[in-house]
């Protein structure tokens, strides 16, 4: 599991500070989390596949995490794309996109499916045989959701040492990936757990941007793997953050200790500071390990 | 009268090929004319004013010439703008920019001026003491206006010497600038062109994109100054051009001949084209003196 961050600040686009976009390739899914203006260009910089980009996730509706959306569709058109898209996101996305695309006269020829989300509750937006995502309900100036993705649990593995010991057919091999006991070519029982290890730990990241502090959050990222929260201002501003519904590193740093989060990824700085290592040392103090975001920076699980 | 080129390229952004847009400076105005994606970043990067601009033109609905102005007007709103802010572009336009930022929950607190166009005719749609805004009427796939920014005739200057001659009470100087005649301390009648000069030649400037080619745009920028007139294509790609209704460098050129142009500015460059110049030598075929637009360049009138 990977994570490219294309983009982590707040707020005004400038030369070297993109808004809120993230791609997570998990499982051979390429997802594209938020859409700042810019994103487009950003994806080509860090030489993101266009086409392999197929669900897009949309936090909230304000500009600096979906301003870039139409741009990204209108090339997709431009670019003769024919696979589906399918956009996750609040009730009015599909408005918003469809009403430029026909004041430009801009039919798509490839299917460009909304999934707009008005659920208060935690749901599942999307599932494969691979992969769930679901949304976390924050708390924000207007309705926004984070993201969950989570790796469904694999198959077993072959400890090919001990089946060719028991000489068990190899037409068998697929029922032992999937946990059954088997008999072999000497008629005897032999008992899954001794001839396969378990599957790798199935790892999950969660999105969360933007919201004000809330422990609600918690019993949905509880013991994930990478968290992505939102960390606008530090603690000495922290009489900003409430009014503008917005968390500080400290705020983020315990709602990951309250998670158990393997890792803290900070970001959506306020373009107000210059040295975002503050960010971290202010983190630190509550919960480690602790990083902070930056365009072109990728985090692997 | 100074013309900055932001961006120039048609269709999907890259990273050093950014989309239509441009600030005029003319008699103490700053008119920014088209906002492709990312069109913020590029007045930050050539350091204009945010607050200087007060009107923006909006040629057509097409994603590579507004798709930034909706996150110019949030950003103008998160500077705490208070000035009022005119826009002038296609029916729809007010649409699209209202929805988004009522989706944001994100008001101004300056006032946002919409100027709808519909019109097939060219028309006044701006005019202040010292400059006029007249659209011209282009062809393309969607309703689609240039624009004409021209200069007002200024006052006559005073010949200070012969004024002194003269006798002159400097009480009439302004009647003089007007191109009264006057009455002098020796009660003699003075003939105004005696002691003043003619006002410098009014400049003027035509932003012509995008459009197929069509002589019916000449008789409006007859004898400009300096002519923008899109090149999408060269000639070899001709094929393309009239389908998509856009020119070749050399119908460009021809425009600007038949207009008798003082100078003409190439650009909106399909991004297939890696030598620019060749546009160049294309239309210098045709018509003299031609230069390229680019990201940054300034041309001065």
């Amino acid at each position: 599991m990977q994570l490219t961050i294309l983009g982590c600040h707040s707020a005004t686009p400038r030369i070297s500070a993109h808004q809120t976009s993230q791609v997570l390739e998990i499982k051979n899914n390429v997802f594209l989390i938020d859409c700042g203006e810019g994103t487009q260009v950003q994806l080509r910089k860090y030489k993101v596949k266009f086409n392999r980009i197929k669900h897009i996730f949309i936090s909230h509706l304000h500009g600096d995490h979906y301003f870039g959306l139409v741009g990204l569709v209108s090339t997709f058109r431009l670019l003769t794309r024919e696979t589906d898209l399918h956009i996750y996101g609040p009730k009015g996305l599909e408005e918003v996109i469809t009403l430029q695309m026909k004041l430009g006269g801009s039919w798509t020829n490839f299917n460009l499916i909304f999934h707009e989300l008005s659920s208060k509750e935690s749901e599942l937006i999307y599932e494969d045989d691979a992969v769930e995502v679901h949304t976390i309900p924050l708390i924000h100036r207007v309705y926004t959701n984070g993201f969950l993705f989570k790796e469904k649990e694999g198959e077993r593995k072959l400890d090919m040492n001990a089946i060719l010991n028991d000489n068990i057919d190899v037409a068998y091999y697929r029922k032992l990936k999937q946990g059954a006991d088997v008999i072999n070519e000497d008629g005897e029982l032999i008992k899954n757990e001794t001839v396969t290890n378990a599957p790798n730990k199935p790892k999950s990241y969660a999105f969360c941007s933007d919201t004000v502090y809330t422990e609600s959050i918690v019993p949905i990222i509880k013991d994930v793997d990478l968290l992505y929260h939102e960390s606008t201002f530090l603690e000495k501003h922290e009489h900003n953050a409430f009014p503008t519904k917005h968390c500080t590193a400290k705020q983020a740093a315990s709602i990951a200790k309250l998670a158990n989060a393997k890792q803290l990824v900070l970001g959506h700085f306020s373009t107000r500071y210059d040295d975002l290592n503050e960010f971290i040392t202010e983190a630190q103090e509550v919960y480690e390990p602790v990083d902070i975001a930056a365009a072109g920076k990728v985090f692997t699980v």
